[in-house]
């Protein structure tokens, strides 16, 4: 597996065979793989899903072909698959939610599909829906989620389930077991941050510091996990009686206020794990996301206890390669022509 | 007790005792009292500490003379009291925090002066701290607390303590027993509600509702309620999943998520309650504040099993005049004069 993105050197490898595109709500992400799997170019625009002009369809098309014509021109025909907010109500076209538990063919059962202006056809994953008292949604990170899985011969092996974190604006847990998204939960943790810090008095006493202040950050973490019980609301002006009594500088109001949120996240699903029976400490993890992002979680997770979360990186362009394969997009070869250039 | 201010109509008592002025970070409401304790005039002003011009000490005087200064001219020399953040560091002058357990001496003790260009002495109100793990303050409550607290029968006959809520931006809940302001915590609802609403995907579904929705309301204080360990953070995406769903219309999903934070409010204090064996249902509780607002909160204590909270009116000019009554600004009459205009 590699962090960058490479471009296939043998030509013999170099005819596209797959467009993949993570169409989220503020970016729109392409990528242009070969017939094995291999990443011969990337590209992004801030061409969000909330960005698109109004305009339907046709203003997704206008800016799918100034992302990607070029790819298109070059190989005609190639397949197309998206996902995200792009499938959305307010996408390109609507993919109902698949119900959890949700597997890779009810993903696949689930594809729709929008033809282009140059008739191009464009295959939209769905998102998938837990229903119930409080329903969850997720759009796109159900891609991620098969991407982290697919190939890993360390979780092929474990049949007791995975515990999959997606920090982010929206964070997502999800518990996956046999091939299958059991149930998940969504944290608004990324966005109570910055509203907190862009529009409360927690701010105002908050100076930017020049690097993660990671034990701010771990006192954070431990304040909201010996509050538990008395919550997020109780503790987060701390932030502030903390600076007010000098107890805390203005440069560290930052990564401590981030430390308490996201360590009542952590209060909220280890109280979830335990009704199940289940440590958090002892469950199989992995962490996929901004790789700073991703850090700060490993750094709290192991306030709890937690010290094997594991970062897997490419989640999502792995998660629509194994998703186009599935649905018969790309030929899933048993072995690779170039394999030094294939994601895993 | 009244509601409304009224204006004694009798010339006996009209001869003004006291200005006092609730000084806060958005606002100034300004009192005349006469020798009695009745109310002569009341005001308001836009001119919270935050709107107060640069300029120290020189810019509250300016404020403080466009709001009384028709008053000073009419009765000089009268004694003017003060409270709330116009005696923080950001204030006109601060007056440093006494620490819990507080109780009227304590505050007396630490009255601060600052004389007017025009020679008017103004004594500022401290505010209380409490000082331990995680800090907490209040400026301005004190004085509410004791507000409630002064002349009320039923109160003192109870030696067992009282629980007094204050909701609003910062909601604050004190522990007050024999006189003191044993212990109190503060709770960022009102202004994550805010910032949540004006700054968050949430408010993008939602839509004003005429009338506040009841219902809605006490949805989200259930919710929240049977989401005591899951948290606010778990329980918060909801307000969008169930407008997804169809199972929440926009313009009841304002009052859900209002229902859902101030349900949190109160899963946190029935837990502190319970660390010290006392249950939310059984305790003796005044609320202090905005009618509204308080009304939400009688209905969201009642499904918490309390039913018996009692709001509790003109806390701030009660607590206002108590206190320049034991500081010896105003003489504390045995027999009022106008017994129909006190405040009691």
């Amino acid at each position: 597996m590699t962090n960058s993105t490479r471009t296939a050197p043998d030509a013999s490898c170099a005819a596209p065979s797959l467009i993949a595109l993570d169409w989220g709500t503020t970016s729109l992400r392409a990528y242009l793989f070969d017939a094995h799997g291999a990443l011969l170019d990337t590209r992004s625009r801030a061409a969000g899903v909330m960005h698109v002009p109004a305009g339907g369809a046709r203003a997704f098309d206008v800016v799918f072909e100034e992302a990607c014509g070029d790819w298109l021109d070059r190989a005609p025909g190639v397949p197309v698959l998206a996902a995200g907010m792009v499938g959305s109500a307010q996408g390109w076209r609507e993919a109902p939610y698949v119900q959890v538990p949700a597997g890779a063919d009810a993903l696949v059962a689930g594809l729709v599909t929008v033809t282009t202006s140059r008739g191009t056809t464009v295959s939209i994953v769905p998102g998938v829906i837990a229903t119930g008292e409080l329903p969850d949604v997720m759009r796109g990170e159900e891609t991620q989620i098969f991407g982290a899985l697919a190939n890993d011969p360390m979780l092929d092996a474990d049949r007791s389930g995975v515990l999959i974190g997606l920090p982010g604006t929206h964070a997502k847990w999800a518990w996956v077991k046999d091939g299958l998204i059991e149930r998940f939960q969504t944290f608004m943790t990324g966005e109570l941050f910055a509203a907190l810090r862009d529009h409360t008095i927690l701010g105002r006493t908050m100076r930017a510091s020049a690097s993660p202040d990671r034990a701010a950050f771990a006192r954070g973490v431990a304040v909201a996990r010996g509050a538990q019980r008395a919550g997020l609301l109780a503790t987060i002006f701390s932030t502030r009686t903390l600076g007010l009594t000098d107890r805390l500088a203005p440069d560290a109001q930052g990564d401590y206020l981030s430390g308490l949120l996201i360590g009542h996240e952590l209060n909220a699903l280890d109280a979830m794990l335990a009704e199940r029976g289940v440590a958090l400490a002892n469950q199989p993890l992995l962490l996929i996301g901004d790789d700073g992002l991703c850090a700060r979680y490993v750094d709290a997770l192991s306030v709890f206890g937690c010290t094997h979360a594991r970062v897997v990186a490419q989640a999502t362009e792995r998660g629509l390669w194994w998703i186009a394969s599935r649905a018969g997009l790309v030929r899933a070869d048993g072995e690779p022509v170039c394999a030094d250039q294939r994601i895993d």
